[in-house]
């Protein structure tokens, strides 16, 4: 098992893709390269294109035995700046990163709400110039905390037909002009996390209400809340299992 | 006057060069572009490749008229996302942006000493994965405030004979694994803040001591403090005058 620390922005996300290269293919011909067999890695999320992770998790197969630590840098000397595996450890076989009973996923969404934009770190934030009410987008992540259908905060280009998640907390932190959403939960639909944060900013800009948010929540309705924030702004912080 | 802030990533630096994009050069093209005329921008600090800007300030002489928010505004959408002005206003046509008595300079040098790299934002800070002794390097910091002769902590390149400069303050702030050296000053010699952060680095690494810091402020003598730490982790912060 793997944590993995990613910059998504030259990435076409987690997943194998017929164009563009993904998280996923990079690991597995560093892991080729270390291993001299190809193995498949599964991640707990398939973020998308320009997603970042501090703490994505996948685990692969491999009859190759070395100490831990050591296994972390080995790979780390065979990947790009942008994906630096953090940790690695020997789970047992039948462990599956996204097929677990008791998860808990934390995501940030980075908004930079400043009069200009701001070019350092500027693929790791969404930029909106227009000053936020974020009292107002508080009230409104309080009504997304506990077990809801999601429905309305996803795309729908997914087939799940399990559309209820349980968000645990939603902090709104902010910190000069960048205001952060911190969402666990323990787990999260499609683009949800990023429809959330879309959903979020127009209430800021007054261009929503705390009802609508109460509505998409009573009425489940595929993307029927949203719009849907730019990728760049996410970050998979953290997975926890047990 | 213009107030920049630019992404240092992907420039030769401020200044023109013969190779290379240089910041200085993609302002001047920008406003040619709205001027209909080609001016020379005179930058306040000639920041490095790789070095980072929230407040660089610039100016240049033209005829043309118009209100200082619309100035900004209309050259942004000439410039590269990487290259923002924050805000345009018009001054005194004898102004120099280095030339002038009273001015104070505020630089961050930033480094992140965590275990493993952190690919987000990799171009905006040093990486050390040595556990850093911050209360040695604040010591260390302390004796560099006041005025001096700051001759050690520059490679000495420049041909400038004045090296005696004040540091008014010189803050370490962490946060998480993040180390951030604030150093305000009236001015800095070529280098000074990464040398003077390069150095910081071997006080907390143990490999230099507090008293190798004070020698060298007694004994100036050209780049014999050191080593210079990465461009990447340097951001000039603000510059005030008057």
């Amino acid at each position: 098992m793997l944590v993995i620390a990613y910059d998504g922005t030259n990435y076409c996300g987690w997943q194998v893709e017929p164009n563009g290269v993904s998280i996923q293919s990079t690991l597995q011909d560093a892991l080729e390269d270390l291993l001299g067999e190809r193995v498949n890695v599964t991640g707990a999320s398939r973020t998308d294109s320009g997603v970042h992770a501090l703490g994505q998790v996948a685990v692969f197969d491999t009859e190759m035995s070395m100490p831990d630590w050591k296994f972390a840098y080995a790979i780390n000397q065979r990947l790009p700046d942008d994906i630096v595996v953090q940790s690695s450890k020997e789970v047992s076989a039948d462990f599956h990163p996204r097929y677990t009973h008791k998860i808990e996923k934390v995501y940030e969404y980075r908004i930079m709400n400043s009069r200009m934009p701001q070019p350092c770190g500027r693929m790791y934030s969404f930029f909106v110039p227009q000053k936020l009410d974020v009292d107002l987008m508080r009230k409104a992540a309080r009504l997304l905390v506990g077990e809801h259908d999601f429905r309305s905060f996803s795309s729908g280009k997914t087939k799940v037909t399990e559309t209820v998640r349980t968000i645990y907390s939603f902090d709104i932190i902010t910190e000069g002009d960048m205001i952060t959403l911190r969402i666990r939960g323990n787990g999260f639909l499609y683009k949800m996390v990023r429809v959330i944060a879309g959903t979020l900013v127009k209430v800021g800009k007054g261009q929503k209400t705390v009802e609508d948010v109460e509505n998409a929540l009573k009425f489940p309705v595929w993307n029927s809340a949203g719009p849907t924030a730019p990728a760049r702004g996410l970050t998979l912080i953290s997975i926890k299992y047990g």
